[in-house]
């Protein structure tokens, strides 16, 4: 503990941000105060801005501080297929990786009922609204290939069965540039019952 | 780079913290966005509070934000010592470990003429008007034990021979808990050097 306790504060403070223990919110303290003040009070300006401002896109459930996303505007997107992601960093990583041009539904998270995580946390209300929708060809889940995304694409694609949309799930299998050897089991037993004519 | 420029902000701003790269200031970023808000919210108050109010003790240079910090105002303490440490975390680490209960002075630094770190940078003349004091009778050097540290130490010792004040530098040696056989050739013949009557 140090002798001023507004800087004591700030150390308990930052042990909020994740993998911040109480040495490294002291370091972290001690930077700003000594080095960087300036960008300090930009970060404090940020993360007041950023907190109170952002909300979720009212369509596909993103983070954004507008009513609804930059992908949900823009009406140049193919309106034919949704792709189901956990979270709005997958969003930002099917984006940069794929040529996907289609539209989003970001579930904020995966069917856990051990953490009180049913359907309607997921918002599946939402997208119900949105398989309704007559447009709409496909549905890709590209839920996480852990248990609880398994059984979020699965819960999903038995909704999409009643609203007759087509449902794909994205292909497990070896990472590109992976070694067979170091590759789990599993992974590989996908990677088999997955093969394709070449 | 995600869709929300507040977002984009964030992540951005929290780049100035120590060893927080990208990736991880996007994962505090989401956390905080996802799971903390209150926290976040509390942790740019304290931010902010820390950075606009907290300044140096006119007396011993560390942080605090009054006019003179917690230890400096305590008149309880041995006036005889004068400890000379690089930062205020230095002041924390004597604090818990040791029996001094002398003052502090911290340096907020360490003489490195590369960087431009002279000695007004390191508040030598503050140290001066404490050297002219008649009750001081002993100058502790815990400064580091680093290259820097040290030319810093013998800096000051010259400085203090002026007033005749006696300095005395604090022991380098094996760590406790330490294996010979682990511990650099410099710090083993410090070691040697500094052997005492047992």
């Amino acid at each position: 503990m140090s002798e001023s306790s507004l800087l004591n504060e700030l150390v308990s403070a930052l042990k909020c941000l994740p993998s911040v223990g109480a040495r490294t919110a002291q370091r972290m303290a001690f930077h700003l105060l000594e080095h960087d003040r300036e960008k300090g009070l930009k970060l404090a300006e940020a993360m007041r801005d950023a907190l109170e401002n952002i909300g979720q896109c009212q369509q596909c459930r993103t983070l954004t501080e507008h009513e609804v996303c930059r992908i949900c505007a823009d009406k140049g997107r193919n309106p034919d297929t949704l792709c189901v992601v956990e979270s709005p960093t997958d969003v930002m990583a099917v984006e940069q990786s794929t040529a996907y041009r289609g539209y989003y539904f970001v579930l904020m998270g995966k069917l856990s009922p051990l953490d009180g995580v049913g359907p309607e946390e997921l918002g599946l209300d939402l997208l119900e609204i949105q398989l309704e929708n007559e447009n709409l060809k496909e549905l890709i889940l590209a839920t996480n290939p852990t248990v609880e995304g398994e059984v979020t694409a699965h819960y999903i694609s038995e909704l999409a069965k009643k609203y007759n949309v087509k449902t794909t799930r994205i292909a497990h299998g070896v990472p590109v540039g992976g070694e067979l050897d170091y590759v789990d089991s599993s992974t590989l037993s996908h990677a088999f019952d997955g093969r394709r004519n070449y």
